[in-house]
């Protein structure tokens, strides 16, 4: 039986997803401030760039400028992300990174032909040649990720037994180079999760492979991503990628695609009130929160940075 | 054991809790265009106003005028909300409103002292007087309430036992005057509820009265709104209260205690997506979402109204 674990890890992505889709320009030195705060909240794990084209995404332009200005701080781990080999290589050339590898698939053809002009099979074969480099240059291989795991966009529903299939690909390109994975993580890449869905796909791939560990990577689309949590929760997932105020979309501009991942900080406070351990100061990441609405320059949709936390208004009864 | 119930009942809000509380002056007309769109949607039931004093709600002074202009439709029901026996006569004197009593206790004396002077003993003996009120009346009632079920910004979390003791008192009052409640609603009036505390609650409250039916009326202050009602779904409550686009609060102006209700329209897909009936045509009320957005001028925080239904994706590769 799975239970609801006592501790979570947040893989804080506020960053990367945010800047990345901004369409202000925003100052290099107000990235680096935001990541220079979020470093002090107890967040252990910080996705900070992506190292994309900068002709496709402008906003990642400075992805070496803003790792190169960072403070980094004792314990934190910080990542950026890479779609390809020469995204990966940009990364490397940082030497201020901590490199990690991911075997990635996709779960959807026509997504990949339309993101990558790759099909699922060439994308696998893909992530051979990645891990012979990553394994090359003895770059520890942690992950493995299946993108539109729960749907997509363009080819509707996926079927449970396919993401079956695919971590079960993944997992053997894992076992082919001698790579133990840390865990598997599941994206929910364009919305399309509900609750049910995530219980019945964690549950069957938790059959499937009893040994793996599990993430989940929720965007907020259709405003289910803390109840997909919530429901990942109780499946025992204990890995969550997450943005800060929910940064990485803006809901107000008419852009479905671009909502956000779950909101760092709400799904902090419900781990809280619900007794389980998140290692994070969630005052501090409230502040982080106004912060990234100021630098964005407009409302994010976190609703506890407005809502205010409930330990401190238990605390403001004792005291009064 | 309890499971997700196959269809759900909405008492839809959205008109009563957003027009109390919008800053701006709202037309007469704009109102009754909004709560006649929503009576098209497959909406069985809509609180469409408040009778409270209104020197302190300005934007609920016209209700006799909503009501006077709406277009009953049949086989919808129309209903006010009163807190006192001078409201409970404003709404009886319009004629037009389906007359449903309530017996309403308080989970929190402090609330109840800021709020209508009263603590919680004297708040049910003013439901009692209430009830025989309603009694000569024939009016029906149909509904017990317990407000601040969860928590209370002024004192704190609620016991479970306390809500257990006040249900019995409703149930009580109820019983004494030959009444038989349909159901009783438990109110996170200030958002203090997580999932975990709602399938606590309801799961000592249906232990403890298995033979009643319950409620849930959520404010989504910290983000939980859409996962509170999904564990309530869990725990086989199939009645929620709840606002179209989140109206209710505006989370954009630093007005914590004004956050609204879940969503209504968030709310459906959800529960289409899990297979759980509504009633409701979800495009329908989408558009009506969009037009309560135009009629109080600034975004509301629904996200299905920007993100769109995953039917309708479904259906244009159908047709594709």
């Amino acid at each position: 039986m799975t239970q609801i674990p006592a501790r979570i890890f947040i893989l804080e992505e506020g960053p990367r997803e945010g800047f990345q889709i901004e369409k202000g320009p925003i100052p290099t030195a107000r990235k680096v401030e935001l990541i220079d705060a979020l470093s002090q909240t107890g967040l252990q794990q910080l996705q900070i760039v992506s190292f994309v084209d900068p002709r496709r995404v402008p906003g990642m332009a400075d992805a070496e400028d803003v790792v190169a200005g960072i403070t980094p701080r004792e314990g934190v781990v910080y990542t950026g992300l890479w779609l390809n080999e020469r995204g990966f290589e940009r990364a490397l050339a940082t030497r201020r990174l901590d490199m990690r590898g991911t075997i990635v698939a996709g779960a959807s053809d026509l997504f990949l032909k339309r993101n990558q002009n790759r099909s699922i099979d060439e994308q696998l074969e893909a992530q051979r040649a990645l891990v012979r480099r990553y394994k090359s240059l003895n770059v520890p291989i942690r992950r493995g990720g299946v993108m539109a795991a729960f749907g997509c966009n363009y080819e509707g529903d996926v079927p449970i037994a396919r993401v079956v299939k695919l971590v079960g690909e993944i997992l053997a390109i894992a076992h082919e180079n001698d790579v133990s994975l840390d865990y598997v993580s599941l994206a929910d890449t364009m919305g399309w999760a509900s609750p049910l869905a995530i219980k019945r796909m964690t549950g069957a791939l938790q059959d499937a492979y009893p040994n793996v560990e599990w993430a989940l990577h929720l965007h907020d689309t259709r405003g289910l991503g803390i109840a997909n949590a919530y429901a990942g929760l109780e499946m025992g997932v204990s890995r969550y990628d997450a943005a800060l105020a929910g940064l990485g979309g803006c809901p107000f501009a008419g852009n479905a695609g671009a909502a956000g991942n779950v909101c760092t900080e709400d799904l902090v406070l419900m781990c809280h009130e619900m007794g389980i351990e998140t290692g994070v100061d969630l005052e501090q990441l409230i502040e982080c929160a106004k912060l990234a609405e100021d630098i964005v320059g407009h409302p994010l949709p976190g609703a506890v940075k407005i809502g205010g936390t409930l330990q401190r208004l238990r605390a403001s009864m004792k005291s009064a």
